[in-house]
C-alpha cells in the first residue's frame, strides 16, 4: 500500500486536483471530517477521513479542508498543537505536511471564502457543521438518497473522477483485497462445529487488523445467512450449518473490498447446500463474464437473475420456462437484493450522493421487486470496480406470505424446497475490475469452488 | 454476561429506574441514540447505546428513549418495520420487548412530553438534534468538561446511582475482566521482534471479538509507550522494545475493562528495563494497598508518585530526598499523568458529566503540572471502581525542554538516564472494586510481575 511519499505518490493526488479543478468553474471545499463521538467525547470511533478528501489529499487528517481553486489547490489544517505532543507524540508541522503532499498548506483558521464556493456535505453532523462554520451557509447532513441542497456541478465533477479508477487507487484496492483474501482463509481454518460466529469473526478480524487494515464496513459472519444485513454474531455454529461471511479489508489509505464466501461449519457441504452452492456460483460466473465496457449493469443483474433461475429449475424447485419465470419475479423470490454495486473508497462507492453517482443521468430506480435495490445501472466503462454478488436466500418474510408469493406458487415446487431445508443462505461475491477488453476479478484468488474452499478448512 | 431475561435480571434494571425516579421531582427523558455514520448514511459504525439508557434500560435499542417518572417508566421505540425484516431479520414486536424488558413499552411517535423533562445531552449531534425534537428545546451536545444547559438534579441523580456499582454491574465488569485476561494473555504469547504493533492487536482482537465482546476503547499497543495516547499500530517491533498494550474489552451489556501490560519484545526484559518496571510495579502496588473507603482519590496519587519517586531515587535517577522532590514535581516529569479514573460503563466513567462526577462537591482540578490531569478527586466509597494505573514515561518534550525540566535538572541524574535509554514508556493499570474492607484487584490474574509475564510470553 503507498504509504511511502514518493514524488511519484505525491503527484497522483496532484493530477486528482488539477483534474477536478479543470472541471470546475469556482472554488470547492472538501473536508476531511472529524472523529465521531462513541460514548463521550474523549472516546471516539477510529477518525475515518471523508472518502471525497482521501481521493484528492491521500492523508487521513483530522479536522482540515481542501480548497481547490482553478489556480491551484490549499491544503488548510490544525497546526500542531505543544502541548498535545505530550499525548500524541510529535506530530507534522504545516510545512513538513506541504513537504509530504505536495500542496500549500495553511493554518485553517486563515481559511477564508469570499466567492461562492462548492462543497458535498458529510453524513455526520458535527462535521457538517463545520462546513457549515467555513462557509456561511447551512449545510445539511448527507442522509441517502435524498440530495438536498447539493452543488451539483461538483458533485457530477466528483462523480466523474472517482467512477474511473487510476493506477494508484488500482494499487490500493489490490493490496486491500490481498489483505481480505488472508482473512476469509483464516475464517475457514478457524471454522468449526461448536464456536460461536463471533470466534470466525475474531479469526478473520486477526488478519484484518494485523496487516493494519480495518473493515470497509460492519463485517456479517452468519449461520442465519437469509438474514442480509445481520451483523450479530452471538449464535453457536453447528455441523450441518452454512456459514456466510460478508468481510472485506479497507486498505491505510481508505480503499475498500468487499467479498462473501459461504462455507459448510463441517468442512464439507451436503449434497443439498452443494446443489444450491453450484447453482449460485454458475449465476456469479456468468455475470462476471457478461461484464465488459458498454454493457449496462442492469443486463449483468438480468443475466445472474437468470442464470440462478435456470439452476433452480434444474433442481425442480421451480416448474417452468426461464424467461417467463424470470419475467414474473421468480428470481427475486430467492435474490432479492441487486446484482452488486460501485467499489471505490466507499464499500458502496459514492453512495453519499444517492443514485446519483450509481444511476446514470436519465435513468431511475425500477419500482419492480426484483430490481429496485440496484444500486448500480450505468453502462460499464473500463476502469470502474464493481462487485458481482448473487446468493440464494430461504426468507420466511417472503416464500411464508401468499402476498409475496402470488402467482408464483403455482411454479414453486415446495416439496424441492423442504428438500432444501439446509440451505438458509449462499452468496458469492468478488470484486471485478471492468478492463477494456472484459473483467478482471480483484478477489479471484480467494477459494470459491466448492472444493477449494472444503480444502482451504482442512488446510494448517 | 447476563443475556438472559430472568426476572431477576429484569428487577435489576427496575430497581435503578425507581431509585432514579425516587430522586426527582419529575420526570427525566434517558435516549439511546442513533448509530454514527462512517463514510456515507448506511455504512454504520456498531451500534453503541448512551451509557446512561444502558444502565436504566439494559439493551441497545437504537433510537428509543426511556421516560422515567416518579410514578413508573415507559420505554417508547421504534415499531418493527416489516419491510426491514428482509434486511435484519424479524425483529421483536413491542410487546415482546415489553415482556423481556419487564417495561412498559409503546411507540416512540406516541411520546408526548408536556411537563419540563430533564435529559443528560449526548454527545453525538444527531442525536442531540434528535433530543431537541423530542424536548422542543435546544439540546447542545456534551460536549467534554463544560456541562452547557445541563439538568444539574438529573445529572447528580444519575451520578450518585452509577458512582457504586451494583452486583449485575460487577458481574459485567469481570466478564469483560476475563475477557480481557485472554486477550493479554494473546497478545504477550503472539509478540515476536519483526512482527508489526498492528499484529499484536489483531491477536488480541480476536479474543475480544471472538467472546462476542468489543473494544472498550481505542486499543494503545506500541513500542512508543511515551507517547500517552498512540493509537497508531505500523511501526515493527526489534528486540530490545518494549510493548505497551492498554487494551480493555467491553462486555455485551456495555460494561469496561481498562488494562495495561508493558512486555519485553525479545520474551525478556533487559537489566534497565526489569529494574524500571519494578518500580512502577511498586508504585502500583502501594496504590492499590492505598485504596480503601473514605480515602481520598487524590491521595492515592500522591502515594503512587512518591513510591514512583523512591524508586526512581534508588536507580540513581534523581538524587535528594523523596518528599522534598515530590513537592517540586519531580514525580510529575517522568509520570504527568493522574492515577486513574472511574470505571464502569464508561471507560472514563461518566466523563459525558465533565468533572461533576469525578470531582467530589467543592473540589476543582488543581492547576499544578502533577495533578491537573488526574479524572477523579473523591473520597473512595465501597462500591465504586476506579483505575490504577503508574507509569514511567521518557517523553522528550518534558525531558529535553529546559522550561519544563526547571529547577529540577540539578536533581536529576543524566548519566543514569541515558543507561536507561531502552525504557521509553512503562504503564501498569488494573481495575479495582473499593470493598467494604479494602480494595479488590478485578484485573489481577493478567500476569504482572516480570517472571509471569515473560513465562506467559513463553506459553503455547
Amino acid at each position: 500500500m503507498p504509504s511511502e511519499t514518493s514524488s511519484s505518490y505525491k503527484s497522483v493526488f496532484a493530477a486528482r486536483r488539477r483534474r477536478l479543478a479543470d472541471k470546475l468553474g469556482g472554488p470547492a471545499l472538501i473536508i476531511s471530517g472529524l472523529a465521531r463521538a462513541r460514548n463521550y467525547r474523549a472516546n471516539r470511533y477510529p477518525f475515518r477521513a471523508e472518502s471525497h478528501f482521501l481521493y484528492f489529499v491521500g492523508k487521513a487528517l483530522e479536522g482540515a479542508a481542501l480548497v481547490v481553486r482553478p489556480d491551484g489547490s490549499i491544503l488548510y489544517a490544525e497546526p500542531p498543537d505543544p502541548e498535545e505532543a505530550l499525548w500524541t507524540g510529535p506530530q507534522p508541522t504545516l510545512e513538513q505536511l506541504a513537504t509530504e503532499l505536495g500542496l500549500e498548506v495553511r493554518p485553517i483558521d486563515e481559511l477564508r471564502l469570499e466567492e461562492p464556493t462548492a462543497t458535498l456535505p458529510s453524513a455526520d453532523a458535527e462535521t457538517a457543521f463545520l462546513q457549515s462554520d467555513l462557509l456561511g451557509r447551512d449545510i445539511v447532513p448527507a442522509s441517502g438518497p435524498e440530495l438536498e441542497g447539493i452543488d451539483l456541478a461538483l458533485a457530477d465533477a466528483v462523480i466523474e473522477l472517482r467512477l474511473v479508477h487510476d493506477h494508484a487507487a488500482l494499487t490500493e484496492m489490490r493490496a486491500a483485497a490481498a489483505v481480505t483474501e488472508r482473512a476469509h482463509r483464516a475464517g475457514m481454518r478457524a471454522t468449526r462445529p461448536g464456536l460461536r460466529e463471533a470466534a470466525i469473526v475474531g479469526a478473520m478480524d486477526a488478519e484484518i487488523v494485523g496487516a493494519g487494515c480495518t473493515h470497509a464496513y460492519q463485517p456479517i459472519v452468519t449461520r442465519e445467512g437469509e438474514v442480509l444485513h445481520d451483523e450479530r454474531h452471538h449464535r453457536l455454529l453447528e455441523a450441518g450449518d452454512l456459514l456466510l461471511a460478508d468481510v472485506g479489508a479497507e486498505s491505510p489509505g481508505g480503499w475498500a473490498s468487499d467479498v462473501t464466501r459461504t462455507w459448510p461449519v463441517s468442512g464439507q457441504y451436503s449434497g443439498s447446500q452443494r446443489a444450491v452452492y453450484e447453482v449460485v456460483l454458475a449465476s456469479q460466473l456468468a455475470a462476471i463474464d457478461a461484464v465488459r465496457p458498454g454493457v449496462r449493469y442492469r443486463d449483468v443483474h438480468r443475466v445472474a437473475g437468470k442464470k440462478l433461475l435456470e439452476g433452480l429449475v434444474a433442481l425442480g424447485l421451480f416448474h417452468g420456462d426461464v424467461e417467463e419465470l424470470y419475467a414474473r419475479g421468480a428470481a427475486a423470490l430467492f435474490f432479492p437484493h441487486g446484482i452488486g454495486h460501485l467499489l471505490g473508497l466507499d464499500v458502496h462507492d459514492l453512495e453519499d450522493l444517492g443514485d446519483r453517482a450509481g444511476y446514470a443521468p436519465g435513468r431511475a430506480r425500477s419500482q419492480n421487486f426484483g430490481d429496485r435495490y440496484l444500486r448500480l445501472d450505468r453502462d460499464l466503462v473500463s476502469g470502474m470496480v464493481v462487485t458481482i454478488e448473487p446468493g440464494y436466500y430461504r426468507i420466511p418474510y417472503l416464500l411464508e406470505r401468499p402476498e409475496e408469493v402470488g402467482e408464483l406458487e403455482s411454479a414453486l415446487d415446495r416439496r424441492v424446497l423442504a428438500e432444501l431445508a439446509d440451505v438458509r443462505g449462499i452468496r458469492i461475491e468478488d470484486d471485478v475490475l471492468v478492463t477494456d477488453t472484459g473483467a478482471e476479478v480483484l478477489t479471484g484468488s480467494i477459494p470459491k469452488a466448492p472444493a477449494d474452499v472444503e480444502a482451504a478448512m482442512r488446510a494448517a
